[in-house]
């Protein structure tokens, strides 16, 4: 308890009473408000301060009220990692005077009394200020007390020139000081990426052959073509030999089959090492250094379970379940197991040692040059040992990005999240029809969700073939990567299968036959079609076009037709504005009138305007002079990706 | 860091993290929910705990899951005061095991190791469970090790009965447990009471005399039978002799003139002092004891400020603030200057003697027989005071309650219930039309306001003649009334004049010309009209249903007339139902057809009922056989109050 009046709440952005951090990225600037209460009519004042974890001293800035006692001001990071705001609030006392003893003159009353009581605030600020200013601040002081000077010293305590000062040099008395609040500053990578992923075993030019690290080599410059900035390879560690699994999941294997790559560990080491027939070490590393080399990251799989012939096993016991008679506990979930794989055991008495051994196998890997983690089924691990994980690797290295493939209940996948994850895999595999994918882009966009979690939208990956695309239909694919690539900001493409239009699902599952996941396949990795066209040019328009490197800037148009979508986005500098249409049938031509935000190109309601509308996939350029703008899309193009440029 | 792996997140209700205390009533249900998540696929378990501030052992309420991660319990308060809850939540290892054998034994799965494997859940419970539970457990045990009863042991692994003692006797392993909430017990008047205003010094039978505390103690058998269980006294202290206020608020008294009670303080006392025109400390007592024994509680109005010749000012004057030039600061809001009153300055570096001084004055008039305060322009002083203020005194008194009396921004009257505020005056005194009184009582009853901000409905009070009844139009009068008492189940009313519809404002505000806040008042008590009538008719209702007696349990109906409000309440127990309609068009008959929410009656759709619903004001019963019931209300009556009974 104290004299400090003023009451700070509702400070926003804040996740879970600042529990978890606010997630931005280096440059941007976060707009932060709060509510700033106290009894009375007096004139508050209040500031927004924040600090990077380096800096011993916050950065101070003024908070403006917005109405209904609701206050904001702006930050911008300059450096990556952990940043700590707080909000300052106080009553001004020498602000409130000035306000007071203005209204008073502005009727005529005297105020004599009242110029002797600002006395006090002219000596606070007398040894605090510049020369010039303490020059004026003598002058003033001399004036209030003169009483045959009184015109002089009315105008001069009402004057803005004076309240500049107060608010220039704040006493800050009785000053009320919010919690501290997290907020972690990533690189742009984290709001902006193409992720490419394809099997290393799959990469070799000749049917039948295992794919080495080398022949990932060879094929960089085509995915750096394709325009994709981070290719994540599955894991690349020597796989299980014992309860193999062989081709599509079978609980036996043949001798010759390959396994599946995410069952890691065998004679030849566990997550420290590499299967040996997709090469060495130097290998790995020049493959990194070559795909850094053309502006393309290698993403890692990091994926934490036990083949039962990892190294772990033995070394370590005590890191799996054992049962009372003496077997060891298989991933399982009842009725289903799955013999290839031991969970690891994340409440061992030994879990310290555990942590820091799976610590010790990422920042090995960030030392051989991975910078971004694809990140295993995390949410079959406990979320406070990502919290843990993350946060030690981040300490070190605040540039490593971390992407979560959970697809499980929205909770657990927002805890996730809050973790510490920088991206997640979502639900947009599954958001077919127009509500659906509306209703899911509001959720991740204008909720307190697009503070901490940043989607990446892949529309199919190694696990998942989804009913939409269980079908050869060129259209249907071109809609759902062009979606992918724009509603988004973040997206990926598990691209061999998707490229050619691999369709042939188990029966009556949302799973690849004849799965890469336990085989090798072979791919013409020099065919081209509308897809790898669509995709180059996209992801052009992508670099070029700073609207679509944002998620959160979308704004959905009016347009009656249920098979159109509609979406504009803004970049924050509002000096480029895309529109997106899509047509999602895959059958039938589809046309209706789109509805354009104008208001957010600074165009005023009736005022006369002309846009030029450069569709940049096609190029071909429209003019548009009216809020309503007709458009006609065939499934043989199903979208158009218009500039909008003010003429 | 631990091997804890539940995350409980979203405890509802809460205020502001647990800054503030949620409310209830003494013996009331308050359902809590949270959302508990755990990695993978383990099953969980959760309890909600509680106790009082007096009870050292937490009582535990098993939590039950409601979809998507939610959980949910209820706990009952059986004293007043303070109360703490948490929630607590692990992997229920036992159930868990329970859950996975008993899917593997359905499919046909061998289960012999899972056998061993449960039974250390066996060994758990051995030494803590009954004699009987515990004969059970031992012949299990063999079972499950014992080769030959295989299939008794399998039969007894998934049975509900084990299931029922693993749930009985949870094992708590790696608990969760969240921070700790607050949640304040009042008693029932806190939530149901009718508040009735005058001025004591208005109350003699003879024109033109002081009123006293006796002539008061004559008119409690008439504020009885109006059906009234508070009767709120405005200051009854000495009323200050310097700068005091005339008639009409005049700046210039004459020596007749009594002064407004609200300037506290004379040669005569201060805030423990009795005005000596209204009689003795013995009179009053009086009075507080006969109106007990009628049901009535005595209000005391708080009001914390001085007159200028109040005692504090000489005997503390570090408690006012002194200009330069020495004088005093009277109360303001630049450029309105107040000088009968002087702000008492709570940032005086003597704060804390201020404050216990302030508490004293409280507990003073608890020990006089007083529980039940109504605080005067809470919001100019500050919030924090009220904290300490407010806690203090229900720390010794848990059944004390305060109203507070701030017409306010929102935000500001929010953060007085959360410091601790029992009750609240509101802006139905402003709310009109059927627009504006839906949206308004549903931000007070869905809203997390429901949990904290008690309204406390007046539709007049000495300060404020709204608009809407500057008129001497009976049916506005008896409409707003009957909204103030039936909308919400606390309600006030500032009597005399309302009842004798006094309506003259002073021009163009909404003020009482020749307000009784300046002067004595002459009434007739004995009068009895209309309003008087509904009074009694409706206080009678409120007391006989107790559907009425909560605020929180409004659902208001569909019906197309603009000019009809209709809403239906019931009690928590289901039993008593009531349908309310209300015609706010002064002038005419209006009619309209009311949908009936008979889903809350226990009745499906489309299955045939008849109703029973009686007017229990003029006491007419109808019957409805339909959803939809025709009501027509004209302006001489313009309400109903149906009891609605199933026959």
């Amino acid at each position: 308890m104290s004299q400090s009046r003023v009451v700070i709440e509702h400070i926003s952005p804040q996740i879970d009473a600042g529990l978890f951090s606010v997630k931005t990225i280096v440059g941007e600037t976060l707009r932060v408000t709060a509510d700033v209460l106290c009894d009375g009519h007096d004139v508050l004042a209040a500031h927004l301060e924040y600090k990077h974890e380096t800096e011993g001293i916050w950065q101070a800035v003024p908070m403006q009220p917005t109405g209904n006692d609701a206050w904001a001001a702006s930050l911008r990071t300059t450096k990556h990692g952990m940043y700590t705001y707080r909000v300052l609030a106080w009553v001004d006392y020498a602000l409130n005077w000035h306000y007071g003893i203005g209204k008073k003159i502005g009727v005529g009353e005297m105020v004599g009394s009242e110029l002797l009581d600002g006395v006090q605030y002219l000596e606070f600020l007398l040894p605090i200020v510049d020369k010039k200013e303490q020059t004026y601040l003598k002058t003033l002081q001399k004036t209030f007390v003169d009483k045959t000077q009184y015109a002089q010293a009315i105008a001069e305590a009402a004057s803005a020139q004076l309240k500049t000062l107060f608010v220039k040099y704040p006493q800050k008395k009785f000053v009320t000081t919010s919690p501290e609040l997290k907020l972690w500053a990533d690189r742009e990578k984290a709001r902006f990426s193409a992720w490419y992923e394809f099997f290393p075993r799959s990469a070799s030019p000749t049917a039948g052959k295992h794919g080495t690290f080398k022949d990932c080599e060879k094929l960089l410059p085509r995915v750096a073509e394709l325009g994709f900035d981070t290719l994540y390879l599955p894991p690349i560690h020597p796989i299980g030999e014992v309860n193999r699994k062989g081709k599509n999941n079978a609980t036996q294997a043949a001798a010759t089959d390959v396994g599946s790559c995410w069952g890691i560990g065998s004679k030849h080491g566990g997550h420290t090492s590499l299967h040996p027939e997709l090469g060495t070490l130097t290998d790995f590393k020049k493959l990194v250094k070559k795909a850094n080399s053309l502006g393309i990251e290698i993403a890692m799989d990091y994926a934490l379970q036990a083949a039962p012939d990892h190294p772990w096993v033995k070394e370590h016991p005590q890191w799996f379940r054992w049962l009372p008679d003496g077997t060891v506990q298989y991933a399982e979930n009842p009725p289903k197991k799955y013999q290839d794989i031991l969970p690891i055991y994340f409440e061992t008495s030994d879990w310290q040692n555990l942590w820091q051994e799976l610590l010790k196998v990422a920042l090995y890997w960030v030392e051989q040059g991975i910078k971004v983690f694809r990140v295993d089924n995390p949410h079959t691990k406990p979320f406070i040992f990502w919290e843990f994980l993350i946060s030690e690797v981040q300490k070190l290295h605040p540039d490593v990005l971390f992407l979560a493939e959970a697809f499980t209940r929205p909770k657990i996948m927002a805890q996730l999240a809050k973790a510490g994850f920088t991206q997640s895999y979502t639900y947009y595999t599954w958001r077919n029809t127009k509500a659906e994918i509306i209703e899911y882009l509001t959720e991740l966009t204008q909720t307190d969700s697009k503070h901490y979690f940043r989607p990446n939208f892949w529309a199919n990956t190694p696990d998942i073939l989804p009913f939409a695309l269980q079908t050869p239909n060129e259209a249907v694919h071109l809609s759902r990567l062009f979606m992918s690539m724009t509603l988004s900001s973040n997206f990926g493409l598990y691209g061999p299968v998707y490229e050619n239009m691999v369709c042939q699902p188990v029966l009556g599952k949302e799973e690849y036959h004849n799965s890469e996941k336990y085989e090798i396949n072979h791919w013409d990795w020099t065919k081209e079609n509308k897809i790898t066209e669509v995709l180059k040019r996209t992801n052009a328009a992508r670099k070029a076009n700073a609207a679509l490197q944002y998620t959160n800037n979308i704004t959905f148009c009016e347009v009656e037709n249920p098979n159109l979508i509609a979406y504009f986005k803004q970049s924050p500098d509002g000096a480029n504005s895309v529109l997106c249409v899509v047509n999602i049938d895959p059958y039938n031509k589809q046309g209706g009138w789109i509805k354009l935000p104008i208001e957010k190109l600074g165009i005023a309601p009736n005022q006369p305007f002309s846009l030029q509308m450069q569709d940049v996939i096609p190029n071909v350029t429209y003019q548009w002079d009216t809020q309503h703008g007709y458009v006609e899309l065939h499934p043989s193009l199903p979208f158009h990706l218009f500039k909008i440029t003010k003429i």
